[in-house]
């Protein structure tokens, strides 16, 4: 890409700040890493600083010292508890727009701590960009596809993923036998999948007769410099557990995290993990 | 009413069948009641029969020999196990329609079920025709109202609950400072404020800063003549538990039952239980 950039990558949880690190530094860009605390599990990243949210003033300032250019957002940060906020001075002039934006959401949010970062000079890098080879593509990612008597399920689930992303609730759904089973709201995909294992059993399939399916689908109104979708070996230890059948997303828009692990255990349990083409 | 009736009243879980029954007694009406096994507990009703949804046949000639003229479903009924169903002859009959139906949700099902009763010649009744008194007024139940800084969150639970009702997903919703904290679909209310209540705190009120509020709202294409959005003590308790400030409901379209607990309840932990009125 000719000029090397310089990345500061903004570390929350799960795996896909390290896979972010990874491809960071195989094309050659520099790389600083700020973790932030509790989100980001301490110890992945060698010499990186580490702050909690409240201290977004460091975050700014380590960045500019350190020369980046390009700041990219990766892995999930929970929200913080604003009423036991203690920012710093720079965080504190930010605070009044922050809360504000807080209040219409988490795209709102995620939106306006992206523009701070663009004010001070930053550009946006997003995670899908440093690492293309991460995302789901079109077809059977393993040796199962939809069957044909999961695509009613498939479709409605989808469609439900669809409705409440527009409406930033959020990013997955599960429909099974035509019965909307479960929909992810601030629970997270893992939990939402723990729930569906704990319905009654004449609502679900089981290890031997799969059924339905768990479609995670980027919201409409989220910002696509910010995560994707993530699928990965737990989702799909998960997704078995509750005797589904499969899992879907949109092509291009869902990250399939430690892919060779995550497809393997698809395949061992039997589930298809299939990407969808947009608009087809 | 002129000529007793004579109901047949069709008994699942919770509490909602032997307040149709006290009513229903109350008024003169006749009364012969139907527990469906595992759904309803045993002991409630004295001399009442007893059969599995699979024994259908018997539920239909049980309520023509004791001359039923009015047949009312009250509580809540889980999905059969259709895969493991052993129907009777006349629900054998019934059985392929009943599966289509139930592919189509939980709303097409218990039309379809209806159906059968009116083509058997009974009146279908429902609970809130037989005991108007337990629904949900407009206005507050007990001591609190809603709150000036709760009114966003109330609207936006009313919405996210209509939106997932018409697409017969669930009844209930959970908004607190601005966010979708949770969302109904198969697992109930209680299971999903109990859900709420495990979110990290920073997310939630507590039972000294109450915020957020649990609404429920009757699936928009759901059949009337079926159980309406219930609202007891342990829906407070759990409320109260998960932070929230306040639970409502569209007045006229909700059941509050054991109304003076859940009422004491609600003063007690400072919840408001609001009936808002439809359209207003």
């Amino acid at each position: 890409m000719g000029i090397p950039r310089h990345i500061g990558l903004i570390a929350g949880g799960l795996d896909l700040p390290v896979n972010v690190a990874k491809s960071v530094i195989e094309s050659g860009d520099r790389l600083t890493v700020i973790e932030i605390d509790p989100d980001c599990p301490a110890g992945q990243f060698e010499g990186a600083m580490r702050f909690p949210l409240a201290k977004f003033g460091k975050v700014l300032k380590t960045m500019e010292k350190a020369g980046v250019t390009h700041v990219c957002l990766a892995g999930h940060v929970g929200r913080p508890d604003f009423s036991n906020f203690k920012p710093d001075l720079s965080a504190m002039r930010y605070l009044p727009g922050t809360l504000k934006a807080a209040k219409e959401g988490d795209d709102a949010l995620m939106r306006h701590v992206m523009g701070i970062f663009e004010t001070r000079g930053f550009e946006i890098v997003s995670a899908q960009t440093l690492c293309q080879s991460l995302l789901l593509a079109a077809g059977p990612a393993g040796l199962h596809s939809i069957s044909a008597d999961q695509r009613a399920d498939a479709q409605r689930a989808m469609e439900v993923a669809q409705l409440i992303g527009e409406k930033d609730i959020g990013q997955g759904a599960v429909v099974v036998n035509g019965v909307v089973l479960a929909v992810e709201a601030q629970e997270g995909t893992d939990a939402m999948l723990e729930r569906v294992a704990q319905l009654p059993s004449a609502l679900r399939g089981d290890a031997v007769s799969r059924a339905g399916v768990l479609a995670k689908r980027l919201k409409s109104g989220q910002d696509r410099r910010v995560d994707l979708p993530t699928i990965g070996p737990k989702t799909v230890e998960l997704a078995a557990a509750a005797g589904l059948a499969g899992i879907i997303a949109d092509a291009g828009e869902a990250f399939v995290i430690e892919r060779a692990e995550t497809v393997r255990l698809a395949d061992e349990h039997g589930l298809f993990l299939v990407g969808l083409p947009k608009g087809g």
